[in-house]
């Protein structure tokens, strides 16, 4: 038996169905940040035909994690990948996760804006603007760097995490003031507040997708670890 | 060859490993559940002793999940487990995910608490203790029904995390009533608010652990399905 032809011949199944696979995971990536740039349009046009579409539209975000997650299950379960390929498939399975959850919050984001624009209480939202646009880009970044498996644009994605938490420490202050100069504001500054705090949540499982970019290219597990840490891992 | 033999052979290390990464998994969960209770101490006697302890112990959580997520790809990579056996790994792999995420948001909570202890500020986190309470008896009972695979044991706290939701409404809006009488207790409310929301995903996460003993027992995805639907399935 030609066990070398036999292996390569699995090994280029298993590479066609990765690959498929990988598609789908940009499929859902593609999904994911249309997903937030819909909602924070919706706030900036104050349309709640379109946020209302964003919560409609969170189910086929999940029905994407449950197709991809039982995609990678029956890969690993047919094609018993080695060492690298199955670190690939267990990769996946984490960023499939994360993206459901960017997914999420976003739809919190939409649930908060169309309630917003129902009670009249919207004027407010503007504040969310930069820091919205900040997480999108990061988010259309990471994505991008999954698709190149570029290490580079992950490091970069990973140090643009602090920007975002100062960013959003800096709203938070903001609208702190707010809330002390007019308590009549308060219920809607904490919906505000909320959105803020969705959006840095968000920031921060980009910056969890970035290190499982420089996981899968290096081989070395970074989360949990600091920035000059993953730099050197990153770098090496 | 004796393929029966072998097969079982292999089933019965499989079998051995799996319980060990098992175990893990509750060692992991005791701690996190270890974890929670001394915030919630910490908080109910202002101890900064207790609060930093939790900071601290927080690395041992996220050593735990790199330890138990390394088992488990091992465990797929050598033993090349079949449908079943896999669904139980890839499920642990699920479970740490979320205990690993309990257990941060148990840390901010602490560092919250740590915050209000330094600034003289704490005398509005006894509004946390029932929801705490609550919350710890929900983590409690998980990993209690995961011990022993209990589906009934799962579906009811999956059932209890809506009274959760409800009791953080409720904390919400009482705590919002407090910075409008008086603006000057804003900063300290947030800090609350912000416990209180973090008790709150403590207890959406206890839900994601009991919808995987339901899947591992039932073999049927239920997450993003309605409670309705969930109890059929868990029951069928």
């Amino acid at each position: 038996m030609d066990t070398l032809h036999l292996s390569r011949h699995i090994s280029s199944q298993f590479n066609e169905e990765i690959e498929q696979i990988r598609n789908h995971v940009m499929a859902m990536g593609g999904l994911v940040e249309q997903q937030l740039h819909q909602a924070l349009q919706a706030i900036a046009n104050a349309d709640s035909d379109k946020a209302q579409r964003v919560i409609d539209n969170d189910r086929q975000v999940n029905d994407w994690e449950l197709k991809i997650d039982h995609e990678c299950t029956r890969i690993i379960a047919k094609r018993q990948p080695a060492a690298s390929d199955l670190r690939l498939v267990m990769t996946i399975l984490k960023t499939i996760a994360d993206l459901e959850r960017i997914g999420d919050e976003t739809r919190r984001i939409a649930k908060v804006a169309l309630e917003s624009f129902n009670t009249q209480q919207q004027d407010l939202l503007v504040n969310l603007d930069n820091l919205g646009r900040h997480v999108w880009q990061m988010l259309h970044d990471v994505l991008d760097a999954f698709a190149r498996m570029d290490i580079e644009a992950a490091l970069s994605v990973y140090k643009e995490d602090k920007r975002v938490d100062r960013e959003y420490e800096a709203i938070t202050r903001q609208l702190m003031t707010y809330m002390i100069e007019d308590p009549r504001s308060i219920p809607k500054v904490m919906n505000v507040l909320w959105s803020a705090r969705s959006l840095e949540r968000i920031g921060d499982r980009c910056k969890n997708l970035s290190e499982y970019i420089i996981y899968l290219v290096k081989g070395k597990v970074v989360r949990h670890s600091n920035e000059s840490e993953l730099e050197r891992n990153a770098r090496s």
